[in-house]
C-alpha cells in the first residue's frame, strides 16, 4: 500500500490505513507541495536559487536498533522520532536541512503501534522542519523503518561539508556531549534505573539532529564534517580515511554530560563516547580561526578535541591521546548496528 | 552501515561490504555526481530548466512480494530487478524518469544473496537509466528492500500526470498486456511448468517500467495516469476516486498475452488482469484525439479499454462491462501485498 495513495479503491469499504496515517501526521504531512501525498509520487518546487538535490536514506530494524517487548529499550513514539532524527542528521552533517521525508515502514505489530510510531515521526518532523511527502507501508514479520531525507542547496553558496576535505593543521571540534546515548541505553538496561528525567535516556530515545550547527558551520566556511552515528572513533576514522590524514583526539577534551560522569566510571564514559555512537552530534575539521569564529558568539558550541596531522604510517589512523599526549588503545571501537562485515 | 560510506574505518582491517556492493553495481553507481556514494549524503545537480523534484519510495518484503527457499518464486537477481522496476514505475506514471535511486536493504541472507541482488539492481538501473547514489544495509531476520526514486521536471513543461485529472468523456487506455505477471506467478507455482522462456514468467520476474510511454503520454498532453501495480480494478479505482468519476472498462478490450490465453481459461485470464497487478503497465485517461495521436505512429501503443463517465451513485465506481455493455462483478478485486486493512 502506497502512502502517497490516500484515496480508497472505489469499490472497497475497508478502512483505509493510509488516511489514518496521513491524518495522524497532521501538520507534518506535506499538504501544500505541488503534488502532495495521494499520487504515484510526490513533487515539490525548489527555492529559486537552488539547483542541487541532497539526499540520503537511513534504516532502523527491531532487534538491531531497538528491542521491543518486556525488555523494550524504546517506545514506538521514540522509534519514530529517532528514525527521523538519524536520517535528518546525515543532511545536517552536509550543512543542509531535510525539507522532505519519504517513509517506508514494515510492521509486524498492530494499529496502536502504527499510531504511536506516527506520533513520534510527526513530532520529530515538526521539530526538524521536515515534511512527509510520501511512503509505503507493508505487513512483515519484523518491524523496520526506512527514512529518505531530501534537501537542496545552491551551487553558488558555500560548499557542502564532506568527509574528504580535512587538511593537516585543522582543528577537530565537536558539538554537544558524546557518549550520552550509549550511557542512556546502559541505564535503560540496568533494571534498577529507568528514570524518565534522565538526560542520558532522553539522548538515547529522543536524539536531536544538529541542523542549526550544520548550517552555521557550512556558512562559516567549514569544509569537513560528519555526524556521530557509529561512535567517535569510527566516524572520525571515516574523515581520516577519506581525507588521507591522521587524526589525534585528546581524550580529556571530549565533552561529556555531567550525569554520564556521575553514573559511570571515567573509563566507561570514555568508552561510550569513543565507541557508543548514536549521539548525532557533529564533528568538524577546520582551521583554528574558523573554529574560533564559530565559538565567538556562543561559548564552545564547537569544542576543540583534537587536530589533523600528516599520515604517520601507510594507513590513515585515529589516535586517542591521554593528558600527557601519549596515545593509547581504547577498549571499544564502535558498535556494530547489524552491519555486515566479512573476514578478509 | 551506510552505503553512501565507501571508506573503511581507519583502524579496521575488515573487508568492507560497501566497497563490494559499490563495485558490484558497476556503471549503475552514480560516480560522476556532485557528491557520489561515500559521504553522509549524495548530492547532484538538476538540469538547468528543472526546479521540481519528483520522488517516491517502494518496498518489497520476503514472504509478501516473493517467496524464497524450496518454493522460491524469484531468484535474488529478480528481486533486485523488480524492486527497481516497481519504484521506477511510480515515476513513469507521472511522466518522469528516475534519475537517482537510494536503496535500503535489510538482509537475512549471506554475501552470495547480496551479490546476486546487486546484479539485478544494477541491470534494472542500467535498463531504466537510473543511477544509484546511496543506501543503507542492515542485518535483519527478514529480507526486504526499499527503493527511493528521485527525478526532476520543469514547471514550464507539460504538467505531471496525476490521478485526479480524469474528465468525463475521456478514453481510458492501457499500454502492453495485463494479467501477465499474475499468470506468470501461477505458472511458477504450478510445479509442472517452470519454463524460463515463458513471457508470463518473465513478466513476473523481470517487469519493465513504462518510462518511454509515460514520457510520450505526458509530452502529448495526457493529464491523468497511474501504473498497474495492484491490479486494474484497484488502480483504475484510484483514478475514479481521486477524479470523482465513474469508469467503465470493456472486458473484451483488455489486451492480454497470447500465452496467457493459451495457458488459462478466459475467465482466469480476466481475473489476472483485473486483480493480479504487478504488470507495471500504464493506464491513462485522456480525450480521444490525444489517444489517437499517441497511436498514430505506433499501432495501439495505448489501447482503449474504456471510458470516463459521470458518477452514477454517490461513490465513484469502476464497472466492468461484457460485450453487450452489461456490467458484471469480477471474481477478484486486487491482491493484498501485505497491505494492512482494518475492518470498519
Amino acid at each position: 500500500m502506497n502512502l502517497n495513495d490516500t484515496s480508497q479503491p472505489a469499490n472497497f469499504a475497508e478502512f483505509d490505513l493510509i488516511d489514518r496515517i496521513v491524518g495522524r501526521l497532521g501538520e507534518s504531512a506535506a499538504k501544500d507541495i505541488l503534488i502532495p501525498p495521494g499520487d504515484d509520487a510526490a513533487a515539490w518546487a525548489l527555492p529559486d536559487a537552488n539547483n542541487m538535490v541532497v539526499a540520503s536514506i537511513d534504516t532502523m530494524v527491531e532487534g538491531i536498533h531497538w528491542k521491543s517487548g518486556s525488555v523494550a529499550t524504546m517506545l514506538p513514539q521514540d522509534i519514530g522520532w529517532r528514525s527521523v532524527a538519524a536520517a535528518v542528521s546525515d543532511l545536517a552533517a552536509m550543512g543542509v536541512s531535510a525539507d522532505i521525508l519519504l517513509l517506508s515502514v514494515t510492521v509486524a505489530e498492530g494499529t496502536e503501534f502504527i499510531d504511536d510510531l506516527c506520533d513520534g515521526i510527526r513530532d520529530a518532523a515538526l521539530r526538524f522542519g521536515s515534511k512527509i511527502a510520501g511512503g509505503d507501508i507493508v505487513r512483515g514479520r519484523e518491524t523496520s523503518i526506512s527514512v529518505t531525507v531530501i534537501g537542496s542547496a545552491s551551487a553558488t553558496d558555500k560548499p557542502l561539508m564532506r568527509r574528504d576535505s580535512a587538511s593537516v593543521g585543522d582543528v577537530v571540534a565537536v558539538t554537544g556531549f558524546l557518549g550520552s546515548s550509549a550511557g542512556g541505553l546502559a541505564l535503560i538496561q540496568r533494571s534498577d534505573s529507568n528514570n524518565e528525567l534522565s538526560s542520558l535516556i532522553a539522548a538515547h530515545r529522543r536524539p536531536v539532529a544538529s541542523i542549526e550547527e550544520g548550517h552555521l558551520a557550512r556558512s562559516s566556511g567549514v569544509l569537513c564534517a560528519i555526524d556521530v552515528s557509529d561512535g567517535l572513533m569510527q566516524d572520525v576514522g571515516h574523515i581520516a580515511q577519506a581525507s588521507h590524514v591522521d587524526i589525534e583526539i585528546v581524550a580529556s577534551e571530549i565533552p561529556q554530560d555531567r550525569e554520564l560522569l556521575a553514573e559511570f566510571t571515567a573509563a566507561e564514559a570514555l568508552d561510550f563516547a569513543l565507541g557508543g555512537g548514536e549521539d548525532y552530534e557533529l564533528v568538524v575539521a577546520a582551521p583554528r580561526e574558523i573554529i574560533d569564529s564559530l565559538n565567538e558568539d556562543s561559548d564552545l558550541l564547537f569544542r576543540p578535541i583534537g587536530r589533523v596531522v600528516e599520515v604517520e604510517n601507510e594507513r590513515p589512523q585515529v589516535r586517542v591521546l591521554d593528558q600527557e599526549g601519549i596515545s593509547f588503545i581504547p577498549n571499544r571501537v564502535g558498535w556494530d548496528h547489524g552491519d555486515i562485515h566479512e573476514p578478509e
